[in-house]
């Protein structure tokens, strides 16, 4: 299979889904091999380079595409097998952005509290250990910690013609910001326009569940990923809201405000799901869930939140989803490696 | 060590936390082997067995307890060490219960729709194999589940001279509902009233993260636990929320709602922790554990959602707490079993 | 009638509702004139009376009560008119209490941020031109706003053998702040326990909707109300939530959390009660109200939130609740003053 | 002052804020007389047309505009008095839409549960004695009702190049769905675009707070606006969310979810507001707006929710906001009566 590079200048990234022309148009079945700056654009390289004064808020979350995808009409199924990610630096950083993250106050949870002190943190990268290093501000301790990258933003173009910024996680994906979206992952999108226009951004280096300062460790990231699409009459109409499948589980991803409904949205996103998969009544499906979902949540820090409900395939029957694609793409994608 | 069996009558469970009268009295360093009900107090033995028709909901989620432990003072932390958890029975129960649960409107979250319908599942238990097998209702399929047994309900009277409904989460612990609380955990809850006045039930043969119908496979079970006890004066004052140990990880549960409050709880109270298990300032505290948190969902179905944010320690330099009594107590459960 | 006259010592306070002995006993028609500290307990007196240092927080919201009622039995309505409500000192003060209050984060909306500044305003009255003057704190600003008494807190005792907080709104009523509790108002609200153990207190000589900065213009109150009964029998069984009625508006208070929620119990509950009044279908009883239900939130700083969602009567045909008892109730007022 | 009139047609109506060229350039002291249609777009004409069959989604809540205001950059405020509103229909349309609303499940707040009825009422109009009629669809309760004309929805052009469903509301205005946008207001919104941008629509013969069903008296409007415009260099900058101003009230909005956010968002706008116009300390805008403000909440249906936060000017010292505009415009629309 050949691998088609995408290196983008600045100029070309996007920072909204929709409302932006295609970077490149590529048929179903191909490899990209992607290019994305981190969260910051690059702004913050020390430890002395603060949020406030480095980073222009116009051009946060800069997005690699978008793309056309030849053949792909509203209604189909977008999807997007990670094969790999590679750190495209040898440094993440970090940020405590004032008014911005989880235990702060907010443009939308507003107080009238002072901010907290805007901060920077660099992660040195090593490659040789595949570690990071968090290193205290306000004292020495040092921790290296393993690298696990994945991206925080995949998505296509929403429906009903609206454009969202890149800092915004809802039904067409964006910036989810789960570290279930990486290597190995088959994520499973709705398309909403002709080409679906998917576009991908955001690499962290690692990140906890949550992303509770609001940024993980952002860095720029080279990502491979073969691009597919299921065509709407095989799909039974392209899932509501974003689905990822690897090879240990089936995960839905809700979005939304307040958490408890972004939570709503995944659980019964994976019910329906197992309708599918299982030929379950609701009402089983909603008790089979009940007792074998893990739940991590994805951010409480973005425009939405969101929350991944999981369901572990080595507990269940097999099943197989979109005719088998996710195995199909795992084949494919070794004879990239 | 010797070992107290408790096995109460019906008359002598509790259905708070708070205002009842003590059980029993223990000395700290007790080992207490304790028979639960269920939540349903033993009211649903087949799948026709409806809760609207077989459960008194004045009489749901028993606890056995509360146990007045010697020389507890306000400002203490009482810590509970589960060494183990048995099925008492041979089947579990669960139940979609008009108008409880995470998928359905609620007394709370109340709409004009109506119920879904009064259903009920009945888990065979496969001792010899550790499994409980989930039986659709509308169907065939049949799945053998590995049991995980847990308590859903551990809590101490509350602080103000409050009185809560076992079905209740806070900061008294109460009904969190998460997974964690399982062999080899110790659990942390402050002190609020002479004595503690601990009690737990809701035994669990397994629940997934979010026990999103409500019920989990509810099942009474023998517990067996050791009861510790550290003065004020030790501890810096008891936490403000449970904190959990086990073998892995440092854990914070919050319970509030919206769930994105009881994730701030968490994520905060577990900052506060690593200040003092690291000597972190706060901001640093807030970035390390931003990149490295697992967050999962305990429930969306109480009167209280609950959250749990933890840290993994073999991500992290060595550090003990509360003068190493989790490995302590792993120690002296060892002489139990 | 005769009105008999309450004025507790500080030991004869009540700070929960639940789980206190009766202050008296009362047969229903009877009129009390009731005394009640202010939410501080009298602890702030002047602007350099800071919270912090004055208010003894397991000493707030002091409830005068509870009061038994003779022949009240669980699933009966308590019926509370209020016939006057009169300063009972020359000031009131108002607080920004350390994380308290809706602009701030709290213990429940938890950051990392710092405190706003602890604050005292004094708000001096003026009897005979009705007014209570702002002063501000950082400049000289002085505005005369007219008095407007009410009282935050109304409740009994809640059900399940709860005990809960003189800070809680819930289904008992409790600490609900809204200023639809006036002279002239009825409050109903169904009983829990035998003799419904009502108390009331929290007196504000003025407040905003929400009462944003967690207290109102907080003052002592002299109180006059007739306490009456409705056996559950004639009242269909007492009201899940409480219920408030005046000579212009059906009234429903809902108190949870996330606010949405609050306002979902208030508004379906109004639903139910214009099935009742009107014979209405519940979709039309949806309709009618959604086009006319004014919805002024009460507060967003307590345990729970609280809104209020009421009906205007001269919009709508005549109806009576209870058989008429709040006309009834005014007029047997009107002999008292 | 000349008026000019804009009815368009079907095809250019717009459905979204942003992503739309402009269907007229406008200079600031413009006097517009627009028709807007209904939120159904004419749809629903009798009570057996339901909105699963007669309604597109595709084509909801068309807006009438955009319209591009000469010399609006971003930063400025722009101001939108109105003037006068016309039932342009004589009659309007309410539906219960499936999942639609606020007291159902819906697409975000879901749950496994079957939809309400999808049931419509239409409302006849009585332009002599400027009433709509509420007839029950299951029974015979018929009750006149007052006409009281509002715009559920004026907005400009979002920042961050985003393009938002008419559906919305949020920072840009939008579907705010509040009856405070009616004759006698003046709206104030930021100008985020070149030419603002604002379009407006959703026309409701009446509406109760919060919107309950999700639809109002949906009605087609001739609406009569004077638009105006004040420099970012006088105004401080465009205010971050809306501000409507009438003879009686200061008012912000604030749009989104959880409620309580919305209301934050609203509370400390209007705090930061008074600092402007009272020269008040933060501390002591907080403590006297908690005082004094109304808080009706205006919809609990939409994409985000919104609440109003009002002070009544009669309350305070004389003021003026954009050096005394609102009067200004007043008097200019008295000339056009």
């Amino acid at each position: 299979m050949d691998v088609v590079e995408v290196t983008p200048t600045f100029e070309q990234y996007a920072f909204t889904f929709g409302g932006v022309a295609p970077l490149r148009r590529v048929t179903p079945g191909t490899a990209l091999r992607l290019w994305s700056d981190d969260a910051f654009s690059g702004a913050l390289r020390s430890a002395t380079d603060l949020s406030a004064e480095k980073v222009d808020l116009r051009y946060v979350n800069p997005q690699t595409g978008p793309f056309f995808v030849e053949g792909a009409e509203p209604g189909d199924t977008l999807a997007l097998h990670f094969v790999g990610m590679e750190p495209a630096r040898d440094w993440g950083a970090s940020a405590a952005i004032p008014f911005f993250g989880g235990l702060t106050s907010t443009e939308r949870t507003a107080t009238l509290q002072a901010a907290l002190p805007d901060t920077t943190w660099i992660y040195e990268l090593d490659r040789a250990r595949n570690t990071v290093t968090f290193a205290a501000r306000h004292g020495d301790l040092r921790i290296d910690l393993p690298v696990e990258p994945m991206l925080g933003t995949v998505g296509v173009a929403p429906a009903g013609g609206e454009v969202r910024s890149s800092l915004v996680p809802d039904a067409f994906g964006g910036n989810m910001d789960t570290p279930q979206m990486r290597p190995g992952s088959t994520c499973y999108l709705r398309v909403n326009v002709e080409g679906a226009l998917f576009s991908l951004g955001d690499g962290h280096y690692r990140q906890g569940e949550g992303e509770a300062c609001g940024t993980a460790v952002e860095g720029a990231m080279t990502s491979t990923v073969i691009v597919d699409l299921v065509k709407g009459a095989d799909s039974g109409g392209g899932p509501a809201w974003p689905r990822i499948e690897d090879d240990t589980h089936w995960m839905t991803v809700g979005s939304s405000r307040p958490l408890e409904d972004a939570w709503r949205i995944g659980q019964t996103q994976l019910v329906h799901w197992f309708e599918e998969l299982y030929g379950l009544h609701p009402m089983d499906a909603y008790q089979l869930l009940s007792q074998i979902t893990e739940v991590p949540i994805a951010n409480v820090v973005d425009a939405n939140y969101s929350a991944v409900v999981k369901a572990r395939k080595s507990l269940l029957p097999a099943a197989s989803a979109y005719g088998g694609l996710h195995d199909d793409l795992r084949a494919r994608a070794a004879t990239l490696l």
